[in-house]
């Protein structure tokens, strides 16, 4: 598969890895109908472990079976599908070649009372992400909580040994516990200070939620208005945190958040797209949904990455 | 011995394992009355360790003696038994080849102070279930405590090392302690949200408690009511049951609970049957009833998983 | 499964074993038509390795396809199927917990020049053997070859490795090369000395060929003729076998050799009866013979084991 | 050396075990006065680690010399001495083959301010015991502390690797800490209770105290009520716990406690006796005493075990 | 990617394989020009180690250099490009991603003067595989050859570790060595032993030259005779070896050897069709053509493979 001038240029700034990390990035960023473009949309089904099965599967309930969700990533033409390891495994077998896959290496549960020291299970190995056939594994770190040392320690030896067998890694960065307020979780100071710590982290791949223009840290907050940085808009905000993930040489994509309004949703893409950013991670907006409506919705979220809309 | 096409579309679930635990997976379900039927009985003797001896044998002091089981289960068809590490030391030599065993791997007991935080300790090895010639490990885990991200992260070594050998595993999943009220521990959406996480984590065959209609979470809760999920009979709840752990591709079986009427018992499996579940594990109800009755009780019990009553 | 009074008599001459072991033996002699009996027929298929695809399977092609020997053994009700490495892998997946699997470890060829040095290659390891779900390893020794003690060196580390994860062994013992000659391959001296060597080397169960009346030791020819141990008929030197195995302590099976006719397939039957030897290894006899012939032949024999012919 | 016919019972009861174990256990029940009995005398001094020197060694300075109690076991005919790695080690090339030895893998002090999660430090290896010379390891856990479940775990550990290396255990159970109360620590019921999880973790040799007719835990005082479970005399109450540790297939010993008269300490002698336990394991009561005081003492008790007072 | 149902019945034949590996052979057969087809074409370029560089990329000089060989192979659409370790690590980077990459793991060279013990050097690790993004190791084995039995052991560890990691392995048997005649090489019954031994040997893609109708060896001689099987033309000879390769259950691929002329290598295409084989591994007859030719030959041979010429 000849790769794209484009793809090329994304790979040519992972200077550091190796051809099996390259190779598997490639593989992710040519596939799907954004094959090819820098663009990516990621299909993550996780939120059965985060939020609990009844309230992620019941507005669709074809989504209890894990084979829906490898079957509506291939056939939406999506560039991933990310699930923690029992949902692969249920599938892996069937779909095995079918769609690059990202393990869900560690995960959290609504069950739990954490809160300034918010944490997540471990819940895989780097040896099971081969063993599945995936492309990547992906982590997730809560920037400010009390456990966020332990995390990024626990990512530097699972990331080591992925990159040391040729994976690529896909980091979930949310601000979270700690002193982070409510509405500092999406602050831009914060979701850029966390987007900017993934990368120093070593991630490929980088997923924040969209920012909002709030600005949470004091010190922060001097600058960006001294300073003029533009943060009015989705747009810039993107801008702006593809300006933290090393001037936009780390691929970041954006996480849609709970289930909303089509229009909401694509005024998200085009603010991503217009913004510079990589692309979406979208789960309950395109699982809850029928599937024929998660497929025209995904099919139209693709055109805008494509600027066809 | 010629599998049964049930307990081949069974194993056809168990895709990403390799043919090692498919074959334990089988010798369970091909054995005893059941065997072939795609049901299961398990005999499971840990409440020594859980409640201490005199709880648990007091009423029918044949139990001290771990012989004792082996004979109950291999004399009753069951298709496992299951205890921890001393008990089947104690017979895994004279009855070696006589019926599956199940390793239970971790254990707490009645003189724990714990409560948010309940724990277990692991007190065996994958080496001792291979020495044992074992068929499965058991692994207790606490959704709700504070203590189940380590309880996860332990399943997950011994997991990946019992797969590695070709051992299939049992996951008991039992909410308790965090924020899980004493009610919550049998709510609908909480046992199914600790079934679904047994999925996530890779459990070959999961273990929870036959839930009530009891609703603990409030954002589960709006989901249950605004969606209709039926809940109100027995069988409906197991029936949901299924549909969280992967929409039937993964085995799961319900604890008896304490020692209660017989009619209990049968109702108990008459709804699990209807509601498409795999079986029972029945401990208290089977050896702390005279032997005679406890063959008679778990005969009737098959009968009705059989769909002969 | 109840094991039968004789099958326990057995496992209770293992005595060192774990239960692991001793589970993996009972699952062999609880297997099939002759299941509980203390006999054995065990299919094994490793005769394309040694001879070639075309000598092997062109007289029955239906053995070309690795599943034909899986369902023949099934079908006959044998005791256990032997195979190299790739044949099981090509069945183990559909025929998991079908039938008790032995892996052959290591193989020679007819491609190979050694005669004085005849060796093998081991061609698999302990974790393929787990990983496949294998009730024991087959291994191959060459009593006097040039390459005997490394091929014991290397049989000492397989065994020792098998006992720890509670595999049994099955040790074919073919005396061959070094100044062995062509006579004395099946002479009662030689075959007992290869036998014992066996049993002295910790197998589990070993296989050697049918023996002849010929003496090739002088030395132990003087004790044979002075003690007038008998060994004239095919029943005497079958027993003197067993005596040469711990005095029938362990599991002693006879090779059928080439394609033969029945009736000479069911004299050795009968005399390895008739001597006390636990049964047989047919292979040839058996795959390469059209199907139902191999059925009835296999159950003949089988019937010839159970005293009923 | 011949077994007699009750230590080879007893030995059968190990069914699990490989024979270097067996033939450990079989060394120390075929030791001193009481060899061949089943009946057992230990003399353990760990108390100096536990005490402090002094408080253990004052009343009888002889024994600050570790040869002093190597040779006082030799002499009274104990079947094994138990000690911490520095005193067996200060002896154990004098004694090399003189009397089984026991290493004590763990130790608390009194310096510790541990209560409610009453600890112990590991002090000793498996390697240690091998190249000492010893029969078996002994460790302690005290179930109902905070920190049990780690120290089942640091047992397993243990246990597991001294098993492979055919070493016996010998688990001392003393229940302590967490919610456990000063009279719980002697009640019936948790001394039972602690019994029969030491014989679930596996140990070979349970030692554990002698109990009260206290009842601690209300669930397990309904049940010793109800069923009537007779506890009223020291007798009954040893008979109780060789029950709790399956039924009589474990070898339990009862420490003697504190300095006390020697009436007292016959006493506990016949009711260790009367009622089925395995003997004592004295320290204080033989070491603190005069050499020949203690030599008598021990004397007199080994003949109660033997029915001769 | 939607993989082909011809594609995924292939793949099923792998049933004892990881998704891993079941992926990468996906990867495989879904590249290219024929991706889907079950057919494959492969470019090989371990000539230089073989018969040194003048010999190998004197008639085309490009070839000197690694890209070319990378660029070559992804620009006539081959299903995979397999070379040793240097020439891979010298594109891997620039083509990351571009075409699936075989990593040739053992190598002869021209210097040696080993005949009859013909072997090959083992020059790189499962490691640098992963590290290189390959998706699968290639692997030389000498059947007939002194050297063959140590050279399946090396095989089957680097086998063993490639199939844990979700690798897959292209088997290359030449018969060679040993009492194997220059005529023997191609025979018909050596060739059909040699691919029988390497799907024995576990390799899920098997590698043989095209083999004439000469039988060497006097046993197969007769039943191939007697038998009647039909290997008189070169397609009947492919099917015979499709059979010797579990009845089809192997993927196997057919060299092209020396540079000839390109009727003759289209006859071979033709032949492979017809016998049912899976594809060629094309080296000289590409990589000593000029570029352009070599991309005409290529497009032709693959217009055959998927019947349009």
């Amino acid at each position: 598969m000849k790769l794209t001038r484009r793809v090329k240029d994304i790979l040519a700034n992972y200077e550091s890895d190796n051809p099996g990390t390259k190779a598997n990035l490639a593989r992710i960023l040519m596939e799907g109908k954004l094959g090819g473009t820098g663009k990516l949309v990621i299909l993550p089904v996780d939120q059965g472990f985060e939020h609990g099965p009844a309230r992620s599967f019941g507005p669709n309930d074809a989504g209890y079976d894990p084979h829906y969700h490898y079957q509506l990533a291939i056939d939406a033409g999506c560039n991933a599908y990310a699930a923690p390891l029992g949902s692969l495994e249920a599938g892996a077998g069937t779909f095995a070649g079918s769609i690059p896959l990202i393990l869900k290496m560690n995960s959290a549960n609504s069950l739990s009372t954490q809160k300034e020291n918010a944490d997540q299970a471990v819940t895989a190995s780097i040896q099971d992400a081969l063993r599945l056939g995936c492309s990547a594994i992906g982590f997730t770190i809560y920037p400010g909580s009390e456990a966020m040392y332990n995390q990024y320690e626990e990512f530097r030896e699972l990331s080591k040994e992925a990159k040391s067998y040729g994976l690529a890694t896909v980091l979930w960065s949310y601000p979270r516990g700690g002193a982070v307020s409510k509405d500092g979780e999406l602050a831009i100071d914060v979701i850029g200070y966390g987007a900017h710590m993934a990368a120093l982290l070593g991630a490929h791949i980088i997923k924040v939620k969209l920012p909002s223009a709030h600005l949470e840290q004091a010190e922060a907050k001097k600058v960006y208005e001294s300073k003029n940085i533009p943060i009015a808009t989705q747009a810039e905000r993107v801008k702006h945190i593809m300006q933290c993930t090393f001037n936009g040489r780390r691929i970041v994509v954006f996480s849609g958040g709970a289930t909303k309004g089509e229009d909401a949703v694509f005024e998200d893409a085009r603010a991503i797209r217009d913004g510079g950013g990589n692309g979406s991670i979208i789960g309950r907006n395109a699982f809850q949904r029928p599937r024929e409506d998660a497929l025209k919705l995904l099919d139209r979220i693709m055109k805008i990455y494509q600027g066809r809309e």
